[in-house]
């Protein structure tokens, strides 16, 4: 997961940027940067860490210009050095940025064609950056004479044509504008808003709708799946559909987990499909438990209390917030791997042991993945004095890896891989595990936009309307196991 | 606000002040410390910053010892540089380490008698370097020939009659072993646990139990007011009452906003009291408007939240988590005082905006201080499309300085100070503005201890348990408002 | 003036180029970098700073491979950030890496022509960066199919053909090797060494032979003006002469003042060309005034010191270190340009009071550029009590400004630029100032290798071996004057 | 050795101490510090590293004040951590801040007494430590009622009677002013110089006159041994003789290698008795062997220059700075100790071959220590082809540790220990060694000034002027052995 966004301004845009990265942190905290177009110049600042620790002064001082773009970056395979932070760049044809959120599944097909083809040197493991030569090769072969944006677009054609997966972009051109278009299924979110200030009209567009919000920033709509959007320097709007036929296909774990409550995507608002989700969530469980005996209904925080309030709510039993999460986590300063994953759930979070002692509790998460969390936490709740413990998942088992850009674990590492939902309850030590059913969680979703007719639901079900090359799952499953990350990071 | 821990254990204890720090920092953000015993050697390392970011590595590594204390800082006036940081550290007589939460209200003339009578140089503005010294003093003038824990209670004693304030404080004292001690009306917080560990039994103290929780001490008891304990460095406890007569008041301000909910503080659950005050805020709405109309209760996060949940169940009005709160603030790159603060609030949270559009909503905070925040934040939520804002305040109008470690502004910057209730209604620009009745306040926190007789609650009635000096408050207005601190931080 | 290196060995070369770089120091100190060939990878590491500061354990650990090039830097015009520190990089084609040293006097011509015709972006002010993208280009139009030695050479001459200046490359071609070529006038220097390991013959380039000394490589020769060097990644050298017809004219203030002493530069010993510089200086003197009455010749540290000490051996007059030069100069705290630089010679240099006090001294440097150092140092001797002090400058006056690479003022700001010796032995305050004949220096460093028949002496002579475009010079005045300086750095 | 440095001044001192502190870097490049009187507050700020790198503009516009000290440091035993660095500071009684050079020889009986008698806590092993608090000590048991100088200089007269070694001293006493010492006798060198300026007389006292000589201080005198220098913050000069009877014996170690060669030490010019120790071995050699057929004299630099010129001047051959010094050695990065030290040399010198090859050469080093620097030094010669290396050293043999604050090694590691001359000419594997003899180092110092009757010549004649306890020497080898620094330091 990575947050992107990027601007056609009238005047400086460096504090925008940054402004509009912080609330957009949560989609990745591992790296940011930003880039700017100061004259004939790229201004480019990039490091690991929080954006707060990657800007200083002096290098929003040297961030000049008023159109740019900027990212923050969840760490995935192949991208964990400073070096692979974006936006990346490469200065031929013309000087082209870009930054990047989602994922290509036939990078390894795309890399060979790009160095045989076009003698183009990829130098890092992120997909982010074939994309980028893609790109460049697609508009290095468009005629040299005068880039019009018909021939941008025709680039962009090119580049959906070859690339497969998930990914929003935006790419600045230099000398010529900014550029933003979205895979052909619309996987990854995209939201496009405009500023009217005193020097005229200014354009933005972020992976989240709450970017917008903060910066003044009238949401006008999501960029369309395949659209291409290209804002000139000078603030003129191109738009063209450059793939067509598609499914339109949103990734609903945006809505489950990733996405901050107050955004809305695809015209949903995230904060009330969460309402909704445990709403069908108390649904599910006054039809299959009418006498469930529930004395307090328990969040994880923080995603999950949206979803718990409303179930809390329907059920007409207390909510309690039991968990106290600690939001100054120090490091570990010793290190081994999964003992140490097991240990620190006591160091996030810290029960309010009055509010178990001797109660039903239902907890609730907005999904379970590994399960290593969830069983610990039923664990706390157990030594707090609950009688019994219940857990409810806003979301139904994860069983299947997500390839569009969310760094899930191995299929080998989701509990409910290859497991029945009694065989999980019992793995995590639950008296009692509901998940949510994928119908009623596709129903909480599209009931805030019914024109979407379809959503990447694959890390539940399996299916991936990209289609996948045989032996890409397999690659993923190697790449993501916790001993492959713990090599790459000795390496 | 600060938060303080101390150490007697079996084995290294570096790392569990470390952790413990982690979960008192909401106590203060401004600068970390932790000090060890390493046989006849103090090791301390400290510095301005987080928690996470003061300790590395290596840092950890030279924090050898079983005996030690840790400290993270919350700025006050003349605590600010690096060097004021905590634990501080005297070498006569010795060798005398502190951390200290709280204030004195006679450092001026403690200050003077020091030179005048000790010849002891005090380097700093602030009141924890000349708490140090009085102690030291006090130590001083005992029996030099053994120092047994009678003598370090008498000095202990000799502290209180010179100091006076609100204090909790932990001294290592090299070649002995660990000293806490708290003032004698018992205003700031301070709770002694223990842990058996294979190597034999292990004491900890700290600011707030959460930190005891998260290491696994079982929380004994709180410390009296004016007890002093003394473990020695092989884990012998001594303990005694130091200060007798005076009234025990302990801070009501920690239950209103400064402690974590999960913190047991004088056997009263801050989680728990909070509830009650939502519910006593509930009663007062019913009681004063059967009619409310309220379609929505609506806190400000984090704190209010507690309160609210508690307020909307009792009122039988939906829970709605309105306003998102923005983790992940970036600096802001021009800096112009007031002005810049107004604008930031929009920074720091943003609205859900189907919550507000069209309801009258009820805002929660758990207290008033400035009203500037509050100000934007009721007009955020008519920007939002509100129908009518109507604000509550878990806590009574704040109308006079806190004196005993909170760092509240000048009395002239509170926007109560001086004005009716319905005046500052007008001033934030609600259309119905509650704030709890003192008498209530104090109900929800006695209902979980009655023992309890008294609190301070200074700042809402300006009345102070210790007296103050005639000009105290004048000087305090002086050194707190705007004005002064950036004067000093430009200094 | 900067210092490059670069080889191909058989293990890892990471160390050497690292230890290589800090005997090239003398030649920048502004910047360093390497980049090394890890396989499919390009690994880069560079910043702002002495080398000892920009690499640490961990970047040094990630510079695997067994071929490499590092750089150190000397602050010039348009190249002060850490972006433009060297290495630089394109990935298209292929993934080529560059270091040079020099300067190109068709800079403006050829970025036009890089923009218009190949679409490269040029994203700094460094010439090192167009002459990247002209290498770039140059081999992206070679047929694609295998790029071998023979199209390797061939787009050198493509490079000679449109680049005019002095500069001497080192270019990591990915998957191929290390390429050298040196311009066709041979003004910049670059040696080739090689070294016999356990595991096979390694070769090793860099500016100057000490660099090769240091890490116990043989020094074959000099790469021949215009001549390409082409070492695939396995250890085949291959070699032709890509530039002919041209003038053999090496610079000849390397050995004035670049060179280290120890290094042999075209087959001249730096150190035996200066002391006979001081030999021809004392010529002179008994030739103009055979009573000079001279009583110590004391040079000006370091350089002057070899010229000096035969120019006192010649003259039979006793040789004193009446200079001690601070090594460890630290910041002025508050820097007003000119003036500044007036007073900091007082921290530069300590006279030994005693040496000077009644006598007529000689004091030596190797030569004079803006004369402000000059005419402090003729001050500081007479204020330490000399009866007459007199000046030898082992170069002949310098009146024009350098184009090739040698960082000097702009004309307006050389002491000697339009005033003849008479004037500016006023204007320095010399009671005598003696320059060296230009012939005398010419025949100083031919006398090593009779075979040079010409140098580049443009500084004393102003003619241009390269030919300059009419506008050049005027160019150069303005970007670097003083004045010029102080605006770039504070935007 | 450490360099010290304290100001008296009219207006404001930080820069005056920090350029101070640049010039007499050369006695110690570990760690920094300045500490300033700002009112009624000390100011300081200290760090290991170079001065350069200890300050940056925000540090030194903290050291506000017109009176401070300034230290920098050469690590030895016990004083290598930065908490360790100098001025050190206790706040009893009135804040004593100190810097200082030397060593005490009688630290653990001192220690014991602190604690014992004085209940004063010493933190690190640093002998400054104790110095600061036997002063401490001595102040605090004088009158209370107010400090005049006579009491300052009763307590000086204290410290002298308890400490014995080798010691100069600077002290900041809060509220009254600036007191130097220097030991009974006069072992470590202290000068006292003063400066009118526009606001009064200024005072200024160093290590070394060089530091005078670069703030424009006139050099009035050396502090005389035993003697303490006050001067209150108001600029009045007190001076008392506090020590009588000792026998006044500067280190010769100060002339032979230590001092800067433009500083007057007791009136003796440091470059005058280099020449004069130059002269001495011309004479030796020309006794010894008057057909030496030596054809060129080398030094090693930088120390040796001196001598060495006036060696070849006074043989009548040629002087050739055969050697090379990078200035730029960087790190090894990996460090095997003692095996790290033998190929090291090869990275700070560098040999010009011609002026070895085929001949007879001088080397001229200031002394041998170790003897691993001049065995390499000596091959290097015979592998740059020397037909025959001839060795001579400016000082008599090494054979002693010096117990007066100078780092030598254990007495096992140095080369002259237990041996014959012959013995180490063989080891060395010199063709010839010339040591100079002990009487005629005496007579070049003494030469300067025959007032001094005696000098600490302890590393050569294994005499100790205060004498030592008996089992100190066996201490100091356990100390300062190779095996026992990496023990520490991977402490």
């Amino acid at each position: 997961m990575c947050g992107i966004i990027g601007i056609v301004g009238t005047t400086e845009v460096a504090s925008a940027l940054y402004d509009g990265l912080t609330v957009l942190q949560h989609r990745g905290q591992d790296a940011a940067g930003i880039a700017t177009v100061d004259g004939a110049r790229l201004r480019l600042h990039k490091d690991n860490g929080l954006v707060r620790d990657v800007f200083n002064q002096s290098a929003m001082n040297r961030l000049r210009g008023r159109v740019g773009i900027g990212h923050c970056r969840y760490p995935t395979a192949g991208s964990e050095g400073a070096t692979e932070a974006q936006p990346l760049y490469v200065n031929s044809p013309y000087g082209i940025a870009i930054v990047h959120n989602g994922n290509l599944v036939n990078t390894e097909t795309l890399r060979r064609e790009m160095f045989e083809d076009d003698r183009r040197h990829i130098n890092t493991d992120s997909d982010s950056e074939v994309l980028l030569n893609v790109l460049a090769h697609e508009l290095q072969i468009q005629d040299r004479m005068a880039l019009t944006p018909d021939h941008i677009f025709k680039a962009v054609a090119g580049v959906h044509a070859r690339a497969r997966g998930g990914y929003a972009c935006l790419a600045l051109l230099l000398g010529y504008g900014l550029l933003a278009f979205r895979d052909p299924n619309g996987i990854r979110p995209l939201v496009l808003g405009e500023r009217i200030s005193s020097e005229g009209r200014e354009y933005a567009l972020a992976s989240e709708s709450v970017a917008l919000d903060i910066l003044g920033f009238k949401r006008l709509r999501d960029v369309a799946p395949g659209e291409a959007v290209f804002i000139t320097n000078d603030g003129q709007l191109h738009t063209r559909l450059c793939a067509e036929g598609a499914v339109h296909a949103p990734c609903i774990f945006e809505y489950v987990y990733l996405a901050r409550p107050d955004s809305m995507i695809e015209n949903v608002s995230v904060y009330k499909a969460r309402l909704r989700m445990g709403q069908k969530l108390a649904e599910k469980i006054l039809r299959e438990r009418p006498d469930h005996g529930i004395d307090a209904v328990i969040p994880i925080p923080d995603t999950a209390r949206t979803a718990a309030s409303a179930l809390a709510e329907m059920l007409g039993v207390p909510f309690r917030e039991g968990f106290v999460k600690n939001r100054y986590i120090g490091r570990t300063f010793i290190m081994p791997g999964q003992g140490e994953r097991v240990k620190s759930v006591r160091r996030k979070l810290n029960p309010v042991e009055l509010e178990f002692r001797k109660k039903n509790v239902l907890l609730v998460d907005d999904s379970i993945v590994r399960g290593t969390t969830s069983r610990q936490i039923i664990q706390m709740a157990r030594d707090a004095g609950a009688k019994n413990v219940y857990f409810a998942s806003a979301a139904p088992p994860v069983r299947y890896p997500n390839v569009y850009g969310i760094d899930m674990p191995a299929a080998s590492e989701l509990v409910a891989a290859g497991h029945s939902e009694k065989e999980v309850e019992k793995m995590l030590g639950a008296d009692w595990l509901i998940y949510q059913d994928l119908k009623d969680l596709i129903w909480a979703v599209q009931d805030g936009n019914e024109s979407i007719k379809h959503f990447d639901t694959s890390c539940f079900s399996g299916e991936y309307i990209t289609g996948l090359d045989q032996h890409y799952l397999e690659q993923i499953e190697m790449l993501r196991s916790d001993d492959a990350k713990a090599a790459r990071r000795s390496a």
